[in-house]
């Protein structure tokens, strides 16, 4: 098969890849749209040591199931594959699973492919209303709503104000997953400015280009996880407020933790997200609690080096770029 | 009256000074006897900006009521004075008041002196069968109480082992409110080896020299906060567990960021307490649910600089220096 191959720091390759090995309990999807992430830009730049070459990145998939019992079943696919039976799995925090692997890290090859082996009970079925291009973005926002869900379960007093930093699809994500949990008034910082003009004209979102820092949000998304994001998010969070953590940046610094202390702020660390957050981010998308989802380009997956190159510069003003194989059945 | 009075930094002078002016609402309570926090040795220093002299410090104060219809009332004395009437104090938060004073912080004088003016809603009443020495632990331990229940409140799977970082009163006070709030398993960590033994010896503790960075421990309280100790607590700390943070050592730095990202750790911001944390801690103490709490060196507040200095030098091995006026009614 074709696969868009991450092959050393800076460098990705179109080739003819052997098809996935079918283990017991999964099943093969044909690969229509898999998104680009932020960790799939790290782990090019040759940042991620989780990650090494020669390695098929990519963990964003939408597709349709390829022979045996579920053959032409449209699907979205959950990548992280945990035991389900460690205590973390059987109470409903699978995500910190100690066995947990996620498709494009090693053993688990990703979905810039034609082809993905995947366990079936990964497999959300979708519905012949949504497409698959909205689908693939169920992992990307479910990051978001997860963060969002646990965020708000700690946050006591007010529930009225968020912040989200970073507007690319993570924060998008957490935006939308904010407003379909119930916190109407939700403010998105994003710096670029055709990023953040796109937000406002296409997403209908309330855009800044700066964090104020007023110490008036009652929960701040921090979707970057800079020391320079950090440092916002301690500064505009109220007192008693919460700061939900999903950037991976930096590894340290940036929080003030006099003013956490002092104003009783809580910091919520928070990857991925569990089976239940994937489903119930997938249902959010099938009943349009989600928006339009229509703010994706696409392009030929053969091509995923520009698309790559583009988002290194800036040059793309879409939250997600999906990329699409040749043979895909479905291109949307 | 007489007071220790802090003039400048590393300058503690015993002198005669106006008696306070008892206001609306307010009583005069006559001082038996008054801790020494490390908040007081931070003002004593000249690194905190809220104490600036000339300022009579201290805040853990236990005593008699001077006049009035509650004259003789042995009591114990909540330092923060809050509005009532805000969303804060509304909503049971009320240590997050945007009015909260305490008392060593102007406008209010603190209790390093014969005599104190406090609101009587701050006053509660200790029975006799309690020493006021024991009751003039209420406050430090109250400020553990409230981070181990909020902890608590936020920690999800197991509940069974928690580490504290440091063994002054701060960090005992924690370790003595989880096993009352119900973790059996608590391990403090204390570098100064006489106050290692004296926990040992005298508290019944367990007690290490370093933390072990085996992110075993489901909770971890932080009662240092420097750098150093934001590392241990972060390297600790279990996948999913919550770091629950009281000390004000430094402004900055430490937390493994990254870590609590991958692995969903939470920080909890801490400060002070509740009225109704003080409450349960005063309660737990007159029920004996806190121990012996005879873990207190007994000082003249005449000689309180010396008391300071020893302090200062590492020289104590009690948790406690509890500093008593020489005019004071009970000593003990």
């Amino acid at each position: 098969m074709k696969a868009l191959v991450y092959t050393g720091p800076e460098q990705l390759s179109y080739l003819d890849v052997p098809p996935p090995t079918v283990g017991e309990g999964d099943h093969l999807v044909r690969v229509c749209c898999v998104g680009i992430c932020g960790s799939d830009m790290h782990a090019y730049l040759g940042h991620d040591d989780r990650r090494p070459a020669p390695l098929i990145l990519g963990h964003e998939v939408a597709g349709v199931i390829e022979g045996g019992p579920r053959d032409g079943e449209r699907v979205t696919v959950n990548p992280l594959v945990t035991c389900g039976t460690c205590p973390a799995c059987r109470e409903g925090y699978d995500n910190l699973c100690p066995k947990r692997q996620i498709i494009s890290m090693p053993p688990r090859e990703g979905g810039f492919a034609e082809f993905l082996a995947i366990p079936g009970t990964n497999l959300v079925k979708v519905p012949d209303t949504v497409s698959l291009s909205q689908a693939a973005l169920a992992e990307p926002i479910a990051c978001g709503w997860h963060t969002v869900r646990r965020s708000l379960a700690v946050l006591y007093g007010a529930h009225n104000r968020a912040l989200v930093l970073g507007g690319g699809a993570i924060g998008l994500g957490a935006a939308l997953s904010l407003k379909a949990q119930g916190i109407d008034d939700v403010t998105i910082v994003e710096p670029n400015p055709a990023r953040r003009t796109y937000l406002i004209d296409v997403c209908s979102q309330t855009v800044l280009e700066t964090a104020p820092e007023n110490g008036l949000f009652d929960l701040v998304i921090d979707g970057v996880g800079y020391t320079s994001t950090r440092a916002a998010a301690s500064a505009c969070v109220r007192p008693g407020g919460v700061i939900g953590h999903i950037g991976l940046g930096e590894d340290q610094g940036g929080l003030d933790i006099r003013r956490m202390t002092l104003q009783e702020v809580t910091f919520v660390g928070t990857y991925t997200y569990t089976a239940e957050d994937f489903r119930q981010t997938a249902h959010a998308i099938f009943e349009q609690r989600l928006g339009a989802l229509d703010w994706t380009d696409h392009r030929s997956l053969a091509d995923g080096g520009g698309a790559f190159e583009d988002i290194r510069n800036g040059a793309v003003a879409e939250p997600k770029i999906l990329l699409v194989p040749t043979a895909a059945p479905e291109r949307n």
